[in-house]
């Protein structure tokens, strides 16, 4: 076989430089290049994979810049963005993994990668849902969600709960489960039509579009006359502050998406922090990954939720590599509704 | 009996008006009225106290605002201030107590109170430890600093643990705990004196005075290299935000003392919550009076420490209720060396 190397043609998006403020399309390029369609001798238990379906998550933001402390190191400017994916196996020297299985986890934004480290690589066994499912639903946004709401919320019956970002990718699993669960439901989202599918497809209580409230601290009172239970926070910033005003005592505060904001929020911090004490309120951070132990029983619970039709899942599907910088781009304006995927290759 | 009725002076101090921004003593007025030694005829369960020690606490700032929100209601201006105390009953109409009895317990900033509400007053059992530390040691102070440590900080030997206002009611006892525990114990004050007190009598192994730090995150990456796992805060503003930066992987904030800032700090909020999600942080506000389930076994336990001498306590003590005023404003610049009391009348 060797000598006998099938070339084919690699569409990649580059890190173009460390990003200051908010990623702008610019901040990334597009190229073309070439790849082998087998693993480069020598190179053991790696697998060469095609990527078909690519996950654009806000957390990608905090590895655009130029910061070693946090959990996850950083992108490095020239060099192929990397991102959650589900991909095909095309050639591997890895006993674990054989041609044709479908796999889930970190790889490329490129139409075909090389993966070394296989670690946490997982095989997709559960092949009767759609297959970008387990980048959202049943990926790492989906086990935020669970992990959040299982591990951090405390959550009882009847509580008042409330997410922000609802009908992302996270906010919408989060709310689902909240009413499976009992709780009195309500989400903020940042237009109608995201708004009207939080009250009339994802079965929230209430929903309420945050650009059209002046106050959100008297929206907030609108909603929770009697004051919130549990926030699932996915924004931080000034939703932060307005859901600490209207928590109710013992109230439990899950802090899920502020490490987009980290370096693009505006300055202004978080006054409300006094209500903590005042109402002995909890406030958590938290990272799915500290929970792996929980994948397996997430993964059987929310298939099964699925398949029951106890929950939906909404997705945006941009079409195309070539688009996948502004679909990123487009999740800190929040242009997508639902979960935004790129789709790099046909199944 | 009835008919001859002994009257007595009452000296008090009376709320002027609700405070707006730091208290200062003209806020307070100082008046000598009269009291009867008798209970007013047909007032049951109550008894008649002569005050002996008064305990000024930070969380009173909360009560001369106008603010129903909170878990106490406010002071009414006009009317004499409210506070934890120890004294001596001189008639009772209330079975629990008798003559002679000393209690604990929130009483009025005055020589003699006549108290109604007495569910929550506390008869002095221990007599071998001096009477004031009932409001300091054993008191709510404290049963904080208990209730903070063992229920809120999730404590494990070799921790890295720094507390705020170190030398105060609160923070000697929660730092000898710590100590006691076996955690590695830095705790900054506002002078050399505190600082001094806290190495040398109190056993922390670091101090440090704030006022001398230009930079807090600096001081506290110098004290603090590996980072923080618990912090216990008794001031929130720039030390909470200094200390968040400067938190390990599943680090847990206690939050104590910030009802006492609310309205009065710098309205500059927190900016550094993205920590919370970064390093997996728990942050927790409390209140002690949730926590009464536990009292009897934190008296048992600091007595118990007390008696053996593995810890120490300090008070500042303020002769005179004419001076009582002053000793409270005193705690919001720190001129107070330990707890600060008010001795009303000698035992």
């Amino acid at each position: 076989m060797a000598g006998v190397e099938e070339m084919v043609r690699n569409k990649q998006v580059v890190l173009k430089h460390f990003v200051v403020g908010e990623p702008k399309e610019t901040d990334m390029e597009f190229r073309v290049g070439k790849a082998s369609l087998r693993i480069p001798e020598g190179v053991e238990g790696a697998i060469l994979v095609k990527n078909l379906y690519l996950s654009c998550d806000p957390y990608m933001r905090g590895r655009m810049r130029e910061y070693y402390e946090s959990y996850i190191p950083p992108f490095q400017p020239g060099s192929v963005i990397e991102g959650f994916g589900v991909a095909k196996v095309v050639d591997s020297t890895n006993p674990k993994f054989s041609v044709g299985d479908y796999i889930v986890g970190l790889t490329g934004w490129e139409e075909y990668s090389v993966i070394v480290r296989t670690e946490q690589l997982r095989k997709i066994e559960t092949l009767d849902v759609p297959l970008s499912y387990h980048v959202g639903l049943l990926g790492m946004p989906g086990f935020t969600a669970y992990v959040g709401f299982y591990e951090i919320c405390a959550p009882k019956k009847g509580d008042y709960f409330f997410v922000s970002a609802a009908s992302g990718a996270v906010g919408q699993l989060v709310g689902q489960l909240a009413k499976l669960h009992g709780c009195y439901v309500v989400g903020s989202a940042g237009s109608a039509k995201k708004v009207d599918l939080l009250k009339n497809k994802l079965g929230f209580d209430e929903a309420f579009n945050y650009k059209e409230e002046p106050d959100l601290t008297d929206a907030l009172k609108r909603y929770f006359p009697k004051g919130i239970d549990i926030y699932f926070d996915n924004v931080g910033g000034a939703m932060l502050d307005a859901a600490l005003t209207n928590m109710r005592v013992h109230g439990r505060v899950a802090i899920c998406g502020m490490v987009s904001q980290h370096s693009i929020s505006d300055p202004k911090g978080i006054s409300n922090l006094y209500t903590l004490v005042m109402k002995r309120v909890r406030m958590q951070g938290f990272i799915q990954s500290d929970y792996l132990h929980l994948h397996p029983e997430f993964l059987k619970t929310i298939v099964s939720f699925y398949k029951q039709g106890k929950i939906v899942y909404i997705e945006d599907m941009n079409e195309g590599l070539e688009n996948g910088p502004a679909a990123f781009v487009g999740l800190f304006s929040g242009k997508n509704v639902g979960k935004q995927i790129v789709r790099v290759a046909q199944e």
